[in-house]
């Protein structure tokens, strides 16, 4: 059957989690377009339910597979429903992963987590979750004002790596804490830290990065175990966030062999 | 004075800027907010025309100090004329750096170059001449089709940086024969090259980032001495772009010590 009115309760629960509260209380994420979709159904996200527009035609067959029955909206309403200026006539409500065991530990001394204090930039966030993928992080750890993992740019950035990786969001204090309880080393990434030697460092190890405007606080700081800056020989002041992140995660990646 | 009209012709040269295509002609670009104008103003752009809201107030002093007269306009006629939603009330008509004299060469033996083959994404672009800033690249070489290295996303994302580091527009088969000229090894970053080995790299260098999507052409990975793949253990099937540049740009950075 084909909605038409924008007063059904489904549409209206869909237009609802627009709204990144909604969607985290409710542990679900809605994502819309081909591209967003597909990364997910591709990377094994469960999809909770599928959402169409009545002339959608699903031509990889990706979508049509999935085991729940699809709502079916007239193009209209898909088109008022939707958030992107030009929806392709796909969504999809997706389940948040939830770390609910925790902190996730394999504990073979290889581990490897990068820590996000207050991280803003949702391309920035997303770009370090798919480098994580990439080097096979144990995990991303993120504090409660960062930017959420799950949002467009962010997914759209991590190019479905969100689904294979760990995305915890959690106060500093608890992650820190478990990184303690772990005797996984704690490296800040610092403008003021020592410059960074890849003979000194080991694994186990979380390097935090700070906000992009602000860097990391002085108190995260001083409860890491050590400071490392990258040598910067040119003019900028500093690297982009994302690109720290994966110098130090191809470091941190190459002591495992 | 203070200009109202929005006929006036020098509010409709300054909105002719808007366009890409423009002021690529004029060789300017026209920026706005006290950020983007800050970093072009603190890096020694060569400023052509102030462009002020009647109310601006210029906190810092970094505008009152230019050569130039400024333009006042009214602040009605400056939201119209502005292309950000909330404009600041403070624009400038900036120099495009020109290179007349060729791609600038040290011969220093340490010449280290960014070569980007069709980068669409003006954040990665930035990003990446930010990163060529800090590692003190000789030039970034971008292919004709890549993103416009002034485009107010580009500037965002390269924070002062496209004022520091030569940003060279060229045909890919100039790039090529100037780096063959100078004997400057050519190394393709590319998902089928072998394992990047620090140890059998050398300078001069200048590596190749292909097209988000499409990875580096089978004519430009043909012409390169070497095609060379960053390591990654986990799921995800390659790095951003700039995530990819600053790897390499920080190994080939460390081989100048």
């Amino acid at each position: 059957m084909v909605i038409t009115g924008k007063d059904n309760p489904k549409v209206k629960y869909l237009a609802s989690l627009h709204k990144s509260s909604v969607s985290r209380s409710e542990g679900v994420v809605f994502i819309e377009g081909v591209r967003l979709c597909s990364d997910a159904v591709l990377s094994g996200a469960e999809v909770i339910t599928v959402v169409k527009s009545e002339s959608f035609k699903d031509e990889t067959g990706t979508f049509d597979g999935l085991a729940t029955d699809p709502i079916i909206l007239s193009d209209n309403l898909f088109k008022k429903t939707a958030s992107t200026v030009n929806p392709q006539g796909i969504a999809l409500v997706v389940k948040r992963p939830s770390y609910d065991s925790g902190i996730p530990f394999r504990g073979d001394g290889k581990d490897i987590y990068a820590v996000l204090e207050d991280v803003q930039d949702p391309g920035n966030l997303g770009t370090i979750i798919r480098t994580a993928d990439a080097f096979d992080f144990t995990a991303v750890l993120i504090s409660d004002l960062s930017a959420d993992a799950y949002s467009e740019k962010t997914l759209r950035a991590s190019m479905g790596s969100v689904w294979h990786v760990p995305v915890i969001r959690l106060p500093m204090s608890e992650i820190i804490s478990f990184l303690d309880s772990k005797m996984i080393t704690k490296l800040a990434m610092h403008l003021k830290g020592e410059s960074l030697d890849r003979e000194e460092i080991s694994l186990p190890c979380a390097y935090f990065i700070g906000n992009e405007g602000k860097g990391l606080s002085l108190d995260t700081s001083a409860k890491c175990d050590k400071l490392v800056r990258i040598d910067m020989p040119g003019k900028a002041e500093s690297l982009n966030a994302a690109a720290s992140s994966a110098i130090i995660g191809y470091v941190l990646s190459g002591k495992r062999h």
